[in-house]
């Protein structure tokens, strides 16, 4: 449980300015909707107006043009959805692991763990593996030979790191998530396919977190970079040879194909596909559900999201797109029909 | 192997009416293709008459107004797809666990584990976990710390379940399944991303199945919430503070993204997707590999699949798309200028 | 590490033409762009050749077309991928592994494993349960009652096969994959979900490769087939009671939904879905991003990709969509508007 702090406490650490009692302790963080006497919310919005009236929150957290919204003890910030964020933090700080290997682990004699890490059990260190300082390894976790985890990042339990790859510092990797299997390359010949033998590797940056069930694929033969600061939600797909860029983030069911180059602070919805061997610029951001077939040059927001509709009208206007150059060219021949028209009115 | 059963015993037991030989004895289920003398099969649909007549099954069940489709030994009964379903169960009930752990299980000392219970090699349960009466926790599985599985409920290998969580009872839980993993929670602060801590727990109701490599995370400060009787298929995602209804079922691959509040008794079809924050209201069926991207207010099916075609015709059609706003201006045009030419015929 | 190959030996081995030095000896494969002096690039195209202009490797395999785009030692090959992927092969060959059984795994007494496979540390075998000659099952791997794996395959760690299922020779399977949990079979009644036991196998051929986290159901009376030579990306869902013919190959989080049926030789895209109950012949291509919801008869190559946007263009169009009947509909009206007139004219 988190120590309280007063909301004077809180500004001092955090900046913003203190609206109301700054002797009110705070315990937790909480919702509009659920938060107690003793939590803190936030608005994240003005849409929000309605619930923020009903709340029973200790205090709120909001921006300045919403300071009037309340008479509940208050902090303002300019920011309100970062300062929440480093409030949570503060109440909520990352436990450090025990150091000390369970008994019940499996670690090479020609691994190398630190002595601030802490192994669980069932976990395998294999043979020339490098464990960082406080770094924790969770149950049932495998890190193949050579591998190093740096500093202060935690395994959840079942994460799979193969052979020769590389993790940077202060990683979160969630349960399920595998590093570093084979890249999908393949040679066909006669009707039969040839395994391309998958020798690169996987290399990440320092402050990437890894959603459940996520795979990332080493390289062909070059390696598969996942720059500083990316942050990847659950179940997403990166295929060998790809480049993502520092700080870009990808939510639940995300894929990038092979050899794909994604630039830097990019977004990319759920469930959006980016096709292999493309190049994304910096700075574009993919919404959800969309699939992309060119690269792209431009910064900016891309779409392609199909409407969904009630059946029978979707039914109905689907139908018609298989027939859509038809219809285009019967407005040309209206077009057409049209003009001698008018000249032979002229 | 389960024990034969006659027809006449298998009608006494979940209704229905025998048509022929009540004292034909039946071991297993079967497919009516490939059934033998000792299965008994089901016709789903009249269209199906072809493989009836050609079937092998010693008996098979079907609807009344099937009744005259074969000679073959029967059971009519108004439902003949569930019928079958409790027919299969009946011949192949659920296998209670032996009572016991696996001398190489972890289990904390402060952990409660049901003395009928079963906890099987290399599984670890956390302090303050409890696993419910006749619960069987596979092979590699991970509770955490507090969290509850409820009586009588299964959870095969590599099962991950985060702190804090909360599942029913008579769970079906398949492998690789990780529960309660951080939510996608960040907030943008200069081009970087600050994590929000993810407090919220995931709750399950009774009587919940969950597929294999499915993902649900645990709330940012409120909840994730499953309710009773709701089925997911394999990798499913379903996002922080979801909230979805009872007895709601999702096909594989479907996609639920973060505050979405799914209704009860709905189904979402093969990777479709729901976005954030929206609802979706009770009754309601989404077919496969459609995104919904707006709140749904009245019962019925909605679709949104983009139409398939060969692909020369679907280059030709599809470029299109990227003009339909001008297309409908020229028909809008061609309107027009119909319309004064009209006025000075007339 | 590899021992290194003269251009001669090589070639003498994989068959090609050397053009320079035929001692040159190579120690590795590389890609234009990074490849050293001992190493050997390939160029996939004449869209390359820049690439190749610049290479630092010290030999490159291309086609004779080719032949003349540089002045490097070179192999001359008609096929030069696969000509690579077995010469990448050649230098990287499959590692066998240790025979024996780590301490730290479970075998049940009533398993058979062959005395030259290897079962490493987490591991459990249960009863009745088969490993092949030289077969390597990875830590953490689950193989269940009565399951046989082929020879000389290998299990990265933390597969996990249900009971009673097949896998042939010279399988690749990935972490995470799940092969053999039930399928998706539920009757509806009342409400409510009634769970069909899914009673088949998975029964899978020689030559398969598996990726991570992919999942593949077993029957739900029948079996779930996968035949010789197919090839699995990471993330792939095969829904129950599915047969996959002959050298089909999926890319990353394909879908196939139950009972469906593909032919030999087909090839699906990255994401692409074949909803349930289709049949799909041989030589099939489904683009990525594709949703097969009919069955196809004719080999070819189906496309059903909708088209991204920048966000704005997206918008304007997409909206236009749930109105194309409409715009049908006056199109025919301008049609028919048009023809009377005609008429009068003539």
């Amino acid at each position: 449980m988190p120590s309280p702090l007063s909301l004077g406490e809180i500004a001092s650490t955090l900046g913003g300015r203190v609206v109301g009692d700054p002797d009110l302790r705070i315990e937790q963080v909480g919702s509009l909707e659920h938060a107690g006497a003793h939590q803190i919310a936030f608005l994240a919005s003005a849409r929000y107006k309605a619930r923020l009236a009903g709340t029973r929150a200790g205090a709120v957290v909001l921006a300045p043009e919403a300071e009037a919204l309340t008479a509940l003890p208050r902090i303002v910030s300019d920011d309100p959805y970062p300062y929440f964020a480093r409030l949570s933090q503060l109440l909520n700080p990352t436990v450090s692991p025990q150091p000390g290997r369970h008994a019940a682990c499996t670690i090479d004699r020609a691994a190398r763990v630190a002595a601030s890490a802490r192994v669980e059990a069932g976990a395998v260190i294999c043979a020339g593996a490098d464990i960082g300082e406080r770094t924790w390894i969770g149950e049932g976790c495998y890190i193949g030979a050579h591998s190093a985890i740096g500093a202060d990042s935690r395994l959840y339990p079942s994460v799979v790191v193969y052979a020769s790859c590389r993790i940077g510092a202060r990683a979160l990797v969630h349960s399920g998530a595998v590093i570093g299997a084979d890249g999908f390359g393949m040679a066909q010949e006669g009707g039969r396919w040839l395994k391309i033998p998958q020798i690169g590797r996987v290399l990440i940056g320092d402050d990437v977190e890894i959603g459940a069930n996520t795979t990332i694929d080493r390289g062909t033969v070059d390696d598969t970079v996942i720059e500083d600061g990316v942050k990847l939600d659950n179940q997403i797909q990166i295929g060998h040879n790809c480049r993502i860029g520092a700080h870009t983030a990808m939510a639940g069911r995300a894929g990038v194909a092979g050899s794909a180059n994604i630039g830097r602070r990019c977004t990319l919805g759920g469930a959006a596909v980016v096709l292999g061997h493309l190049s994304i610029c910096d700075d574009v951001h993919i919404s959800a559900a969309t699939v992309i077939s060119r690269s792209i040059r431009k910064p900016g927001t891309y779409t392609g999201m199909y409407p969904f509709d009630d059946h029978a009208s979707w039914a109905r206007n689907t139908a018609l797109i298989r027939h859509l150059a038809d219809l285009a060219d019967r407005v040309r021949a209206l077009e057409r029909r049209g003009k001698p028209r008018n000249k032979s009115d002229g």
